[in-house]
């Protein structure tokens, strides 16, 4: 099992949900980075729970302790090691998961691997907790990012049958994804949001959950980024996005469109605009050849509904092997997508960073 | 620019579609393999050009030379080196993409990164036929998990407006497979072939190309395979597809199909069958937490119709900045999806190859 | 700038001397282990400053804090962090060394690579205090080697002008490895120990520093570890080794003194002995062809005298671009050699866990 | 077994000894290299076997034949595929060594690791012949540092009891290093050549081989290269160098010098000249703190005596398990030291340019 992910860039996670604390060690940072730390924060509280009712009534406090790499507030070129104390955690709700795996969760397949020594407290290291630490490494790629032109941002672009307005897929510019960033919950059509809370108030009222797709794009990239066969940006965000807990599809541009898509419809010309090589369109999301084109990054995954659901579920006992229902207590997220957008667009900014400390 | 992919069995992919030849070098390999060299020109045969109106009239000898790392037919342990001597290529035909770029291929961004140094005939290392060495790596593959009881195989599961039957999530087999594996042109359901070998052809006699997905399985996987964060099943073979030219989407059991879906829906629950633990249902795509859950592995790529349409298309002239209409010649397939059937199957085996050879 | 090394069991090393906490990531551990606290803390010990006068009189108390993956005390297969928090620090000794680089330092590299950004407090990322945290990872390292019947041990072969006995390179036994990491003064030879003592002495009073070697066996190690070319056994431990501030030369078996050797002399032969194929000499060092041997693994680091020496000692004025005399303050080992000893078994140990690991 | 390398240049190396044919895959080189074949041509040369009596007799032609990453002979930027064709080879000499292990050849550990499944003919993958495709790559990466203004060189700077002068550590030029690379036999004290031509035909008279040790530097180096724990430029060079059959230590500067210096004596100092920071000394061979110093970089390697000998060796049978004697046939050089100069300096200048390929 591994929870290191780079090549320039090497992001090392770790923790579990109930342990001590979680954090992570990011390696290769550039030096003299002065950390935008107010931001840091701000993209935490994004991710954190608790505030509202889209999300679980847990409150954590969540403030990452950087323990290396920072010197004075500038980053030294060592690597940077945060920590996030766990303050409030409840063990014992979660007690009967040793001996009866919750369906779709990590549990059984975790078990076997682990011969039952992984920490199951809250899903141990296979937590969505986890994605704390990514979010604090994605909030300083974004910080670089855009001191380097590149901006990243995302929405939720469906939760169950409510969808929000796409992306302008050649169109999306910085301002756009900037104020998505700065939105409680991220929709491009206003009108979304009110639609998607009742969705997830209406699923949470039925002990049920609902899943959702949230879309990020990245604008300002360089031309070129990338590389062919293994070294696509595509397989090189995908590794990362499927990192993320409930991810289970990733595709880019039209995506899985272009399965009834033809090519005189779907291909993207060129064309000059304003002295400069321009794409007519921008079906492929910025990416061709697994090279960046230089129209917008477009990248859509989808999310599963949470896993944790109140209702009553068949599962077995791993003691006796025999059948049983389970009835999952604790308080868990109707619906993940709403705190999953940062998370998403810290993926997809580490992803290019990494790519970028390369770019020759 | 990176061709080299695996932690265990390292393969590295060289060679240009219209150079002297192409092939890779596969590291790591298990010594005392007796390869089946009938099966791997069976399987490269699959996916080689030419056998019937759906694929490009091109004829690849295609034919492996192996030069190293196997002995008497069995495989040494040392590194597999194997090439395939081009024999058949006009380059004449591609002349003028080297300063106008082709809508949807990757001659643009390539153009930029390389500095107009990279090869361009043909397309390149860019050429879709650089699969023919992943067909070849991955039909040694599927042979080393077939003896370990692991079979994989993948059908066209939609070309255009054309659908075939989905696999049964929770009980293809793999007699199911392996017949696949033996059909000129796979689909589950037969009828689906006709209609569409005339989707295909519709968009052929109109200059025009169409896209379609592939749905890949594999059965027999011992459960724990792969692990969480950044080493999910889902996230290894994801990088490895997105190598395959025109993969624009992955996604895993229901996928997308998750957006809408809710908990209670589409959780999988457990069972007791026959004395051991089962699956109800398998909408992750036998992979939960990142690792295998012993369901069968459900894994579906979108590819984007053929860039190259012999319609005039769009483009710009690199040397005088202009705009300008490019007519592509040459000779293309209008759906490339009948013969990448057989490289969708070897990204997976390689790439669950690779995991098997760290399980403990 | 990479703190980072492994393949199957990945080791993230991060902080600095002066900074909050110095500690590491290892991912890939095995689950299961019940880590013997006691040892890993006797380990960190022989390694801490202040026990002697051959030592800093610096005292560190050097505990170090399990953050995750360890569940009541045994491994869970999830990263497992490390946290050591600095308690005993003055900074303000270590002042000057920001605009005058210490001779044989990193600090004129480090200014030039890191532009100033580098954290220079006690030599911060780059002090031998962060090999602390390898210590930590070396003693479980070695604890899962010996249930694997595997046993590492060193001793100071020589310091300035006093050598020890060597190895006895065909002959080493778990016995005398195991005697050897319980002598507060690792030497085979007791009576080199008190000359030992004088040379540092001698070196002390005289503001000056002297070096060492240090020679380091393991023995029980299966046949066939390693590989050929790039993933020789040598190859894999040198690059670990060089991890250690100091070390300037690694050699195997007879190392340097193969060039005035010759093949009769030389050669190591075979014979059958209890049944079993054994090799009737040692003299390369349990490697042969990048791969173990059989025979007991040994290898032999040089580490040069310690850079910070109380004597007067030409630099240059980073700022003002002139040539100055710097007077080192603060406290130093004249030796680096007696408190390395269990650094260098760390380094050898996870090396040889890491290559166990892809063990078929 | 791994025979990959490298993290931006990854040299990927195939091949056996008496197979069809050797060759090496480049992943990562720049574009836009025009390849100076002529020098890549002498450069094999100086490792070819059979130019005088110091080596073996037999002939190679050695020519490399590249198939792909190179157009109109520029580097394209895909991956570089080179192929020599095996053209004269006598396996019968080899027959026996099936069953009995040569003395510390890797015969042994490879028959336990690959269950008798390895190519033993010629040492197959593990032949000193498979330096051939290291020097080729080696080749490019000189050229390609040379126009960034870094030269690599070496000398042979001990051949048994004879010694060559040492280089002028802080003052050794690209002129003397270039110069040494067109001596047929490098040496830097010319007198030095007949005595150790002479040395080699004695142990040679005598059915013995003789050790020896290559001094190899590089100026040029920009500051800061490499990095401090595990990415220090003495870890990443040894890997490398370990790589080559026979190398059995590698130290920098003083090396194992430096277990009987004191600080005084061997600190290097720093001074101003001509109006840049210079080092007064370089007994650290060009690295401090795991990172070029700015000083020239010295590296020195030992390699065992060829273990192939005509005198009888003792020896078990491993298929009969008795002791036995082997008489090793064949045409075997009584030194490895003069062919081996131009396979020191390519592991050294691969490693180089793979660390200048991410400098910042």
């Amino acid at each position: 099992m591994s929870s290191v992910i780079g090549k320039n860039i090497i992001l090392s996670v770790f923790g579990e949900s109930h342990g001590d604390a979680i954090g992570c060690v990011i390696d290769g940072l550039p030096d003299g980075i002065r950390l935008d730390t107010e931001r840091i924060y701000a993209e935490m509280q994004r991710r954190a729970p608790g505030r509202d009712k889209t999300s679980t009534p847990r409150r954590e406090a969540d403030m990452p302790r950087i323990i290396s790499g920072v010197l004075d507030g500038v980053t030294t070129g060592a690597p940077l090691a945060m920590l996030i104390e766990n303050t409030n955690t409840k063990s014992g709700d979660y007690k009967n998961v040793m001996t009866v795996p919750r369906p779709s969760h990590s549990d059984y397949p975790a078990y076997v691997k682990f011969g039952g020594n992984n920490d199951v407290r809250g899903g141990g290291h296979f937590s969505a907790r986890l994605t704390a630490p990514l979010v604090f490494a994605g909030a300083i790629a974004k910080q670089i990012l855009e001191e380097k032109g590149v901006t990243v941002g995302a929405h939720i672009s469906q939760i169950g049958a409510v969808k929000d307005t796409a992306f302008d897929k050649n169109g999306v510019s910085a301002d756009v994804l900037t104020a998505l960033t700065k939105k409680p919950f991220a929709v491009i059509d206003d009108g979304a949001e009110q639609k998607m809370r009742d969705e997830i108030e209406r699923y949470r009222l039925d002990q049920n959950s609902v899943g959702g797709a949230i879309e990020c794009a990245a604008v300002g990239l360089p031309v070129g980024l990338g590389g062919n066969m293994f070294d696509t940006v595509e397989g090189r965000l995908a590794q990362i996005l499927y990192g993320i807990p409930a991810v289970k599809g990733v595709q880019f541009g039209l995506g899985f469109g272009f399965a009834a898509a033809n090519g005189k419809a779907v291909n993207d010309g060129y064309e000059m605009r304003d002295g400069a090589v321009a794409l007519k369109s921008n079906n492929n999301g910025g990416v061709l050849g697994g090279m960046t084109s230089g129209a917008p990054l477009i990248v859509c995954v989808a999310m599963k509904p949470t896993p944790s659901i109140a209702a009553p579920q068949d599962s077995v006992n791993l003691e006796t092997m025999e059948n049983t229902v389970l009835e999952i207590k604790g308080r868990h997220d109707p619906c993940i997508l709403p705190r999953a957008v940062p998370v998403v667009e810290s993926a997809v900014a580490l992803g290019i960073l990494d790519m970028m400390m390369e770019q020759d």
